[in-house]
């Protein structure tokens, strides 16, 4: 069977993975969402036709997400997640022992609710009992926030519909409000080969924004590229000089593969072509 | 103009790039060889309908596949790439003050020809007065070389066609005869999302015919995955481990954008998924 689905990367660049089966569509206010299920890749989340999360390669983009940010603060309590509402950043967040409760901020319940019933193991955070959902617009919700979370991860889809605003360094600002004193702040920033309009203003908001701005990348192979970079922002800790010691203690309570300690550290040296682009 | 190429990158996942012109198109005895612009990534070499080489993103892989064998070299003079008739290596490897000559061994001279008329900056090092040319078949030329080249480089296309030669033991094993005392000898073996059974072959290779083996990676973001293996032998010097002072001092001669000392150390970092996939 012949049954392809196409995205479009950029305008001029298309990726087509082989389809088994449609196994769900639904038009929401937000978005069209769908899961597929693939040949190659196993079921995969697509939302307005831009494919989101695949079982085959999640982990490299979501243990990124997460656990760069959540080790980068000493001690991490209260997470939030805005977006991400198919649960693999609370599913990786939940992993740290510190953890008392991940917020999912998410403002599409239809995600939830697909993501629940057709990629179980990506969304297994979402019934811990630590995990709050909270189906509303994450920059409102954001807004309302202060000294709150210790973590916030923007799980967000490319800047175009409902995500648009979480780009905006009026967002940038309310995140760094809503996080505590030596709160964390990261945000999926794209790809540096294709969108580098999109990293950059993320960086201006970050270093606008926190005390530290920095970036780091990693791959995720069906994301546009596959070099995919990490906006964070931190209000005392140095997110690019982690303490080698410490990482590799409280890495081992925490069961990865994509991410460790020698990747964490890895993540945030840019090849000289991404360094000079962010340094401009 | 709606002018598409497209790839299968396995058989289940294709990548389509814009058109703008086919420019050359070449059936030799070896293979078809075409040359495209694209709207997107510059001017793209197409060896039998997989992509090579694209002005946009060929520094990644040719800078990673002929600075990490070179800089791990103590001092290399004479250096060999099997394959990688567009020159891309050949133009790195030249860019080390010590290298006297590079040999360039490419089995199809209408790669060379075409290359040099549509993509004269990746062939531009094919000029040198210190690059040789042999129009020959690189294992039939390597079997019989001896003790006389410090890095060879296997830039060769996947392991189908005239390249499958090139991931045999046979091969590895004449490689390490052809190289000199510390000699270090490296070659793409590709993804290890999607092709795990020839970066695991050249892994065993390596271990039977070197002293150190090793795996490092990078990212060519129009190759399947992203995400790229290159597997390296060396005779004498263990590749994981480069001096980090020697590495700054010598990388001061050596213009590039994605090589640097910090990412040439990052990229024998694995993350676990490689890394237990290569400890099998």
């Amino acid at each position: 069977m012949q049954l392809w689905f196409s995205e479009d990367q950029t305008r001029h660049i298309r990726i087509s993975v082989r389809i088994k089966a449609v196994l769900h569509r639904e038009t929401t206010p937000y978005q069209e969402v769908m899961i597929l299920d693939t040949v190659e890749l196993g079921r995969m989340l697509v939302l307005d036709d831009i494919i989101q999360v695949t079982e085959h390669d999640e982990f490299c983009y979501h243990e990124m997400m997460s656990h760069v940010p959540a080790f980068t603060h000493p001690r991490p309590r209260r997470a939030l997640v805005v977006g991400g509402g198919d649960g693999g950043c609370v599913r990786e967040l939940l992993k740290h022992p510190t953890i008392e409760q991940v917020d999912l901020c998410e403002i599409d319940e239809a995600v939830v609710r697909a993501c629940r019933q057709y990629l179980p193991e990506v969304a297994a955070g979402l019934d811990d009992p630590r995990c709050r959902i909270l189906i509303q617009d994450g920059i409102a919700y954001v807004k309302d926030c202060r000294d709150h979370y210790d973590v916030v991860v923007v799980d967000s889809t490319d800047p175009i519909g409902p995500a648009v605003g979480l780009f905006d360094e009026a967002f940038y600002r309310a995140a760094a409000r809503a996080l505590t004193a030596d709160g964390v702040f990261v945000a999926q920033t794209e790809s540096p080969f294709f969108f580098q309009d999109i990293l950059l203003r993320a960086r201006r908001n970050a270093e606008a924004s926190f005390a530290h701005a920095a970036l780091y990348w990693g791959v995720v192979p069906t994301y546009p590229g596959g070099f995919w970079t990490y906006t964070m922002g931190s209000k005392t800790v140095d997110p690019a000089r982690p303490d080698p010691e410490a990482l590799a203690r409280r890495a081992a309570a925490v069961k990865t593969r994509y991410w460790s300690p020698e990747v964490h550290r890895q993540a945030f040296v840019l090849p000289p072509f991404v360094r000079d682009l962010v340094a401009r």
